[in-house]
């Protein structure tokens, strides 16, 4: 019933993002892509969505979805931050991919796509429980036992194990628009340069030896 | 940092909620219950919004929220029904319930409560494969894998075993109002008694021999 040679391809407007959707148009075919896109009421929300449609133009794909309110938490009910010295980010979403697959799993089976593309990354980002191999190991696994015994879909990660850098290697490899793609979290005109997304993202450009396309408002020079 | 006390509690104004809420209710204390509807462009959905207010307010629980279109899939884009035959019924929504879980375990982490009810029956109504007890042990797991390390949160399923019969019964004893409830998936204002849902209710009601408190446009006698 499902398409292996179709995908639903998460595309936040980010680097990972971006450069998965350029591996899975690379395997899949840019006819067999069909991009999706989360708002969940992040600050820069309206940038990212500008990077998403200029991705997907970029690339030509035409099925795409946008999804909103997915997560529909009271901002003053978040939890607080984990506890001094936690492995966990302050900017940790309770639960977030599980939205954003969820409404994929749904889609996918809905237009008969075989596979969902996702860019977690485990170890050199984020430090987020579900940017894990073993959360999407069990998202497998709840795939199998929630859908149709016909139901096969697949979730991709192709760039969980990699550095930011070797993403950034992999996207120019590919001819991925880097140059199109939103990283800062703090600001929609011009990169901050400063917040934690900014500094990974230079930093990673830095590592990979390439200038970054994008111009930023101030830029911490690598290493501080 | 999640307390076993509190719970979130999923309401859709269905009688197998209903009396969810209220096992959760005896066993959590009412002021530590925390409600949750989900709207998601069924065809009642301002009814079953009526009925998840009504017992809120029959049971007095303050701390509710109400989420929409957590499954954002366009409409003429969901799967064909399944073959004839299949043991999946036609109103099967895919992945229906991930979507609603992963919002109660979003709002359980910002609340910080330690259990998740959800009303899911596994044999005598729907055939759903995500009101499967497999189904609610990945998605244990998935909580585990997809959250913060002290995270606890417990998915309880009080009657997920039950035949519908049984719950209207256990209902009752607890003095349940299932008077307030609602299961017609036709109309908004007097349930048809012919629709599938409407079907099961009645024949359920017949099985515990107890009158259906609802009014009906047209009443099948049991059995047929």
């Amino acid at each position: 019933m499902n398409d292996a040679a179709k995908a639903v391809v998460l595309l936040s407007g980010g680097m990972d993002s971006c450069v998965s959707t350029a591996i899975a148009r690379e395997r899949q075919g840019v006819s067999n892509i069909a991009l999706l896109h989360a708002s969940y009421g992040q600050l820069t929300e309206q940038r990212e969505r500008r990077a998403f449609d200029d991705i997907a133009n970029f690339y030509g794909v035409g099925q795409r979805l946008l999804t909103d309110k997915s997560i529909s938490v009271p901002e003053n009910e978040w939890g607080a931050p984990g506890p001094r010295g936690s492995a966990i980010p302050v900017t940790y979403v309770p639960f977030r991919n599980a939205h954003f697959l969820s409404v994929a799993v749904s889609w996918a089976e809905a237009i008969g796509a075989g596979a969902i593309y996702i860019g977690a990354v485990a170890e050199d980002s984020s430090g987020y429980p579900d940017c894990r191999p073993e959360y999407y190991r069990v998202f497998q696994e709840l795939i199998r036992a929630g859908t149709r015994p016909e139901t096969q879909i697949e979730i991709v990660t192709p760039v969980i194990t990699l550095k930011k850098s070797a993403i950034i290697r992999r996207g120019i490899e590919l001819g991925a628009p880097l140059h199109l793609t939103w990283s800062c979290y703090q600001n929609e005109d011009t990169a901050c340069g400063a917040c934690d997304s900014c500094l990974l993202r230079l930093r990673a450009f830095a590592e990979a030896g390439v200038p970054d396309p994008l111009p930023y408002r101030r830029t911490v020079s690598a290493g501080q």
